[in-house]
Formats: C-alpha cells, structure tokens, sequence
C-alpha cells in the first residue's frame, strides 16, 4: 500500500501503530484515523498512557514480574506463602493464575521456555535467578507450571535437573486431565491416558 | 476479563487501547506487554506520534480532507484542476482516489453518507459548505464518488437535488460495472445490467 498521506504525522502515527504485533498498515491506518475523528483527549489519553507505562512499569527483582516499584506487590504480600514458587512463563501467565484465586504463593517468571528452534537457551530465561532463590533455602515448593508443550516440558524437566541439589525442595507440576468443559470425544489420546493414571477421589470434587 | 493488574500504568494503557475499535481487552493486554517488552524507545516513539497527530493534524478549510495546514496540499496545488470536485465520504477514499493517480482534481470531504438508520441526517455532513463551493462559481464538474449502496445512493440523489440551482455544474457519478478481476458468475444481477446499459467501446480499454 503506497500511500500518499496528506500529513506527515499521520504516516509517522501509522507507521509506529503498524509495528504493534497483529497491527498491519490498513488496520494501523483505521485506528489513526479514528484517533483522529474521535475526542481531542482520546488521542492524548492514549499516547500518554502508553509513554507513562513504558516509563513506570519495571520488572520485580525478585520474581520479575512486572511491577511499579523494586519488589512487587505479590512478593512484597506478607500475607502469601513466601515457601511456595510457582514458576510461570510470562506475565500474563501470573494474571492468569491469580484470577482463578487458587494460589496463595509467589511467582517467578521465566520470561519463556527452552525453545532451540527459536534459538532460546537457558540463558535467556531468568533461570539463575530461580535456582538462586531456592538455593538461598525457605521454599518448600516449586511448582513448574509451564506449558504442556514440548518446549515447556523440556523445559520442566531441565529446571527439574538444575534444581536437583535441592532435594528437600519439593518439585510439582500442574495436573494434566481433560480441560473442564470438553467433552472425552475431543480430548486427545496421550491426554486421556494421564487423567486416567492421575484420576482422582470423585469426592474431592464435590468438596470444592 | 477481571484482571489484578501488579501495575495501575499498565492497567490504564490497557483501558485506552482497548477503546479503539476492533480492539477487545485481551488485545490490548497483548499490545501493552509487547510495548513493556520491546526496546524502551517503541512506546515513547508510539505515545508521542499518537500525542503529536491529534495536536497536529486538522481539516482543510476548503475540502474538509485531513491537512496540517489550513489548507491542504491538494486544495492548495495549483496544478490541480481547481474546476472539478471528487465528493467522498471519508478521507480514506481520498487516498484511495489518490493511489489510482487518475484524478488531478480536487476533492470534497463529506465525513459520511446519508443514513437515516444511524441517525446521521444532511446536518451531520459537510453538505452546506460543498453547495457553498458550488455556488461561489468556477466548478464545471462534481463527481459524485460514494459507495454504491442503499445510503450511497440516497446521498447521491441528494446532492444532486441540492446543487439543481446550478445547473451549468455537470454531476456525474462513478461508473456502475463488472469490478476488475471478478467473474462473470459471482456478479451481481443488478451490476450486469448497468454494466450492459454503460458499455463502453472495446478499443477504448486497449489504448489504456
């Protein structure tokens, strides 16, 4: 799309949209123009959001998730279970996990996982920083709760091997079963055969 | 989506981005963590450009097309032809008219068709201002480019019934026909027929 754009700022404001992942050039061009029909603060509200964010927004020392200040609210929680990991891959991942308000201990994001096809080693995942602080003693548990995928399971079974030293720390995964809502006629095979081996008492699930 | 957000930053530049139109909260939480991802210049680059467009960028006086001047570069080339005006909805479709680099004219903005449905009435469309520039003298043709629906087509005899006091103005509309690369098949009744109607010579489209 070779446009002639009446407006430099308007080709500079689509340019920068257009790199937005999932944005292309005539989506990015939409959204521009809409800024620009739409409110005088509605523009001004956005682009400052966006500049305010990328300034104040850091990633917690600790756990790095993200966070406005050096240890975030979750590790700074004295409340939370400071004994328990659970080790995710991504941000988005932590959110996931507090809104089923299931899980009352820290975090520690890896950033990813083991993918050496995408020419993603150990060393760009924040898995130092884990060992770390299971090396540094007080944690009962860590549990890897990483896709169930064949990156995230090589993955588990690497962070499994890097955390072997410690073997008074227990090592868990997240259950493997059929997705609530699916129906057995959908549910693949090597799935099926885990919820089977990992059933469990019908009676714990009326409890819940 | 109830989401604990760790940050408010992230959170408010969550709430404007999925303000946009096709952009649901889960997008946007996507385009937010790629931001916060990114080289830290994406989001100052992206906030600013955004910032800077709606403070820069406003309407030509004259054709209500996008400009950073009072006028805009097409009104004010004075190698356009200033005695032909190309009616278009939107300034989209004067870029669009622009790209296919057969229009030496210029343009009028309407913002919209006619659509009684939507609420939007003649009041809500730069339609006075066009009579006005009609009536000021100098016009020898008006174009009438909108879409070719229901609206479209309203708006058209509209407008046509508006600029009747002038009668040395000639109003043409776009060509109704088969559009270029579409089967015979998939087209419409109503298209072949006004394409049968608006024949034009064979030898005409070899000497394009």
């Amino acid at each position: 799309m070779s446009q002639e754009f009446a407006s430099h700022l308007l080709e500079d404001a689509v340019s920068q949209l257009s790199r937005l992942p999932g944005i292309g050039r005539k989506t990015a061009l939409r959204l521009a123009l809409h800024i620009l029909r739409a409110d005088g603060s509605v523009g001004e509200r956005l682009g400052q959001s966006i500049i305010d964010m990328r300034k104040g927004v850091r990633y917690c020392r600790c756990c790095h998730n993200i966070s406005e200040t050096e240890i975030c609210p979750i590790c700074a929680d004295p409340r939370r279970d400071a004994r328990t990991i659970c080790v995710v891959e991504t941000v988005k991942d932590v959110m996931s996990f507090e809104n089923t308000g299931q899980y009352a201990g820290r975090y520690h994001v890896l950033g990813g996982v083991i993918a050496p096809m995408e020419g993603i080693g150990p060393d760009q995942l924040e898995i130092t920083s884990l060992v770390e602080r299971v090396a540094a003693g007080d944690i009962d548990e860590v549990i890897l709760a990483l896709s169930a995928t064949m990156d995230g399971e090589t993955t588990n079974y690497y962070l499994y091997r890097r955390l072997a030293p410690y073997p008074e720390v227990k090592i868990t995964q997240l259950a493997r079963g059929v997705s609530v809502g699916n129906e057995i006629e959908y549910t693949d095979e090597i799935t099926l055969g885990r919820s089977l081996l990992n059933r469990t008492l019908f009676a714990d699930s009326i409890k819940r």
